[in-house]
């Protein structure tokens, strides 16, 4: 049996967003049998209140949810705490009071791999959601690194929250892939040099491959994180008191 | 926010086969937003001991690790156990010491859809692993309801697993859907009236329509019952004491 850490996943949020993170880690992952895979603590739970709403005050916070989440994963044996919703990263200062262990930021993550990969890049395209872009995650974060954000105007993000609802009725059609392509191309249009893929429904129907300019996803990057993490290859925060 | 009971999933058995109980359960929700699907917390453990060399001596029980993923699903919040592994319900009697919530035995729910689908059928071929016809878990089941249960001779039980590991490698290739196929054959000329898929890992590459028998597939009906018993359409046995 394999060393290793063992991730907690704060997930459900979407259910098929958590699968594709799922999915991701184990093509990642060289295995001839399984003993050779990750095990994952997952609390799947897409019946954490909707998060647009939560931010936005017309529903009660997400945050006691979550933190009853994140303490119960670290009951049931994580070492440290992901998450496969942008959005819901807002809630993340009540998840780190119900825990002792690490909670890693996927916000944070892909940020690194911005400074890492892009050091030059100034104007960055954010394709999130309203929850995710109303609680400034991208934004203070790039502002930190010296980017600027190019987000959305209002007509776009509407249409966006209309693709992300439909992808996440399961609808993968071609109408929402283009209405998605469209609006990548309005912020390279505003001057993006990068866009991200701040919403992990996303990557569900579109990719790297279908922009001119390079797209980080942020659940492309939470996996390989991860799984760093998981491996020792990156060292884990010390403890919180 | 939906009421519903919270299924806790022993899975990672193999993994892939687990992302595919998640995946068909996703599919059979009607669902608008993410809210409208079920919780479900997942430990999602392939390290567990291999359960063949467990059953057959050659390896530890793996029945204290499963006995600790128990404990902690029900402390992070399961109100019922699953297992999306068919062998490893040769050690259900360890986990079942370690929770006071039901443990749902997927071997039973495939004997169920059995006795409402078929109950005229008297021979059963089991499509099953090394593990699981050592532990004679399907072979008992179909003998409590007076059924005879066609399995492998040695050479076929060698065939199947070799064509198991080269899914849980990854390979869904043609020769070894054609090997899957081959072996079902054998068992329907040896008078199988019925097949049951009794290794998570089949219905990866094969699936009813590759068949003139009827195929029953484990994942399938343990989706069906997990979805029926969460939303309370089926009744949960009373708490162990």
């Amino acid at each position: 049996m394999k060393q290793h850490k063992t991730p907690g996943v704060l997930g459900g949020m979407g259910p098929e967003a958590t699968i594709d993170f799922m999915t991701c880690l184990l093509r990642l992952t060289p295995a001839d049998a399984d003993q050779d895979h990750l095990r994952l603590i997952i609390d799947h739970n897409p019946q954490v209140p909707d998060r647009h709403a939560a931010i936005t005050g017309k529903e009660p916070s997400a945050g006691p949810v979550l933190a009853g989440m994140a303490a119960g994963l670290e009951h049931a044996g994580a070492d440290f705490l992901v998450m496969t919703c942008n959005s819901a990263h807002a809630f993340q200062a009540d998840i780190e009071q119900a825990i002792s262990i690490p909670f890693l930021s996927m916000i944070d993550m892909v940020l690194q791999d911005l400074k890492d990969q892009h050091p030059e890049v100034k104007n960055v395209g954010v394709m999130a959601a309203d929850g995710c872009l109303e609680a400034q995650l991208y934004q203070r974060a790039l502002a930190a690194q010296g980017r600027h954000s190019i987000i959305w105007n209002d007509g776009e993000r509407q249409q966006f929250m209309e693709a992300m609802y439909r992808i996440k009725s399961g609808l993968h059609d071609q109408p929402v892939r283009d209405s998605l392509l469209e609006l990548g191309e309005h912020l390279r249009h505003r001057g993006a040099e990068v866009l991200i893929a701040g919403c992990t429904e996303i990557p569900l129907i579109i990719g790297p491959e279908d922009f001119t300019i390079p797209l980080l996803s942020s659940t492309a990057i939470l996996v390989r994180h991860t799984m760093d993490y998981a491996l020792g290859q990156r060292s884990l925060p010390p403890r919180q008191a």
